[in-house]
């Protein structure tokens, strides 16, 4: 196992009938925004909960944050908490208003250009406004952890960024709330929690093996899930191991004292970028390809993996590891998730852009060796075609 | 799943050669008390390498706290704080010299007689001083929780209490510590991490799909890790692997939003109490009772942990449930810890002791049902003898 630190101090508030306690968790002086997307915050009811629950308290809103938050739209954001001087932050929605969210948090006393905190991955953040969230869509486990993701529009940019101080202090988490959510993002939900767990947990044996078993029960509970996600009506106890899942995925344990591999994301980061595929299915496109590619250096792991999560243990180490990674692009599939280029009408062209996008932000060492080149991403995404 | 809510804030450094960051960890204007047990933390020189990663500090030491930590010892550490305004602690040690730590901790302020925090259990706590670990001994858990359990000699009465003001503000967890421990300890530290993890798990199905998840793999992980440690010249890895699966097993992790059991918890304290028998030895004792009589109430997770965690499938339901419960006293018995009353030389009258002791207490109602009545409990110590 290697050295590590693990720190996360977010209350995580768990169940139905929740949101009621922000009139306990939000300081009672506070002068709060509320930040949310699009319309479902208002017409599931969501938002009226969340005020009635703050009471008197001083409440601003800021509504429009996209799936994929904008730089643009956020720095509206960090205006308006100047200008009437909030001091308190709640997002209301999915991962993606809480990145948001992280970023204004940070960018509100920021002194200088608040660019440059994705610039510099937020190592240059000194300062942050306490927020909390009430989370409406398990996915991105941003509720219980200190990383964000934001996209420049003007320059097809999208970094992640992370300190410590964008921890949330709380996330209310609402099983019942997911149940307006369309199965698209339910699936997405899903698939962006499986390839989280992958990425710290499908890369080389270093006798760590708490992480290695809770890695592993977070993608058997996954593939648990899933049939009954995509089939039924929505499920109190479905949705509640779903949510906790996602978190669980995201918030700093199992990749504590483990090598890390993240080269999916950062190629998926791209081609959101460049042609506003929903993250999580850009993930499902790169995966499968990134497995075969580095399948000497994840050989252990992919046995492993093949064995303890899909029960493979017939055949040859090739052909347990083939029916893994076949297994892997089916459970996506199941998902009605996407896994080839070709399928969103994207060839050739569409790799050599990526590789310059990739270039562009020095992404030419990937992966838990950063053996991942550009040459090597390109027979990745030739593979993925 | 059931409703919880989920906080540790409690920051973990892990790996060799850590201690040194405590330079960093604990304040520089702290006036600071060391608190430990026995002479090893001397012999060892770990207290010589705290003494020197607090430089110049002010640090005066508290030694001598026993294996089941006194209300009586810990109240001359809470006056030395008291007298010597110290405003920081340092618990250098295992679980019993964090549990009275964390009791110093709460009792330095304390407004009335500190004996009412235990008879109350930690809820009337309004305030603790800071404190960190180094922990040397993996076994409770207690340097990642918000709980402890405090003895009084001269009432042998043993109490657990908890609150949210006493978690660590950071522990320190270096395996290589781990190295000088007898065998007996290592034996004690596997136990009390597998019953922790069994009093959360082996309840009713709640349909709490990674908590049951993170539960196995805790426990396989146990299992995986106790031939080599207790055959083996001490291993870093194996350590390592033990000493994280202890953390996790009682960090409020696994116990999130599912019932509890902890009947063979209070029942333990008693034996202990009474007979002064190591904690994790007295759960061995206890543990294989207490499944056999209460199979039908454990039933369907009985038969899940025979599947999950000891691969028994073949059978009838009575026979995996007995081959579970086999399995589950030879784990003990391969660990040299003694699962039978008389191999203590108890018999009857010991079983009488204990019962009056419990009675005396109000532990009459226990286990995740609180169906372990007194009568209940005098069957499984009779099955225990």
């Amino acid at each position: 196992m290697r050295n590590f630190e693990f720190y996360n101090p977010t209350k995580i508030v768990f169940g139905a009938n929740t949101i009621a306690k922000l009139a306990d968790l939000v300081p009672a002086t506070a002068k709060v925004l509320i930040l949310y997307g699009g319309n479902s915050a208002k017409t599931t009811g969501t938002l009226d909960e969340v005020k009635a629950a703050l009471g008197t308290r001083v409440v601003m809103e800021f509504a429009g944050i996209e799936p994929n938050p904008s730089y643009e739209t956020m720095m509206q954001a960090v205006e308006l908490v100047r200008r009437e001087k909030l001091d308190f932050l709640l997002a209301v929605g999915g991962g993606s208003v809480i990145d948001g969210t992280k970023f204004v948090a940070a960018a509100v006393g920021f002194d200088g250009e608040p660019w440059e905190i994705m610039q510099k991955r937020g190592r240059n953040v000194k300062s942050a406004l306490p927020f909390g969230t009430v989370l409406t869509l398990p996915a991105t486990g941003s509720e219980m952890n200190s990383g964000g993701v934001i996209m420049r529009k003007s320059t097809h940019e999208k970094f992640s960024f992370m300190n410590r101080l964008v921890f949330p202090q709380f996330s209310i988490l609402d099983p019942s709330k997911t149940y307006t959510l369309p199965k698209t993002q339910i699936a997405n939900g899903i698939a962006d929690a499986f390839v989280h767990t992958i990425e710290q947990y499908l890369t080389f044996p270093v006798q760590a093996l708490p992480q290695d078993r809770f890695a592993e029960g977070l993608l058997q509970s996954l593939i648990e899930i899933a049939p009954q996600a995509m089939s039924m009506e929505p499920d109190y106890d479905n949705r509640a191991n779903l949510m906790w899942v996602a978190t669980l995925a995201l918030n700093g344990l199992i990749g504590a004292g483990v090598p890390q591999d993240w080269a999916t994301h950062m190629i998926g980061h791209e081609i959101t970028a460049l042609y506003g595929i929903d993250h999580a299915r850009t993930l499902a496109l790169v995966l499968p390809s990134v497995l075969n590619v580095q399948r000497e250096q994840k050989r252990a792991k992919l046995l492993q993996y093949a064995e303890r999560v899909w029960h493979i243990t017939d055949g040859s180490e090739e052909q347990r590891i083939d029916a893994a990674i076949v297994r892997t692009r089916e459970f996506f599939e199941s998902l009605g998730i996407k896994t080839r280029l070709s399928e969103y009408q994207l060839g050739e062209e569409s790799i050599l852009a990526i590789l310059a996008q990739l270039e562009a932000h020095g992404m030419t060492a990937l992966g838990e060796h950063q053996d991942v080149t550009l040459e090597r991403t390109r027979v990745i995404l030739q593979q993925a075609l």
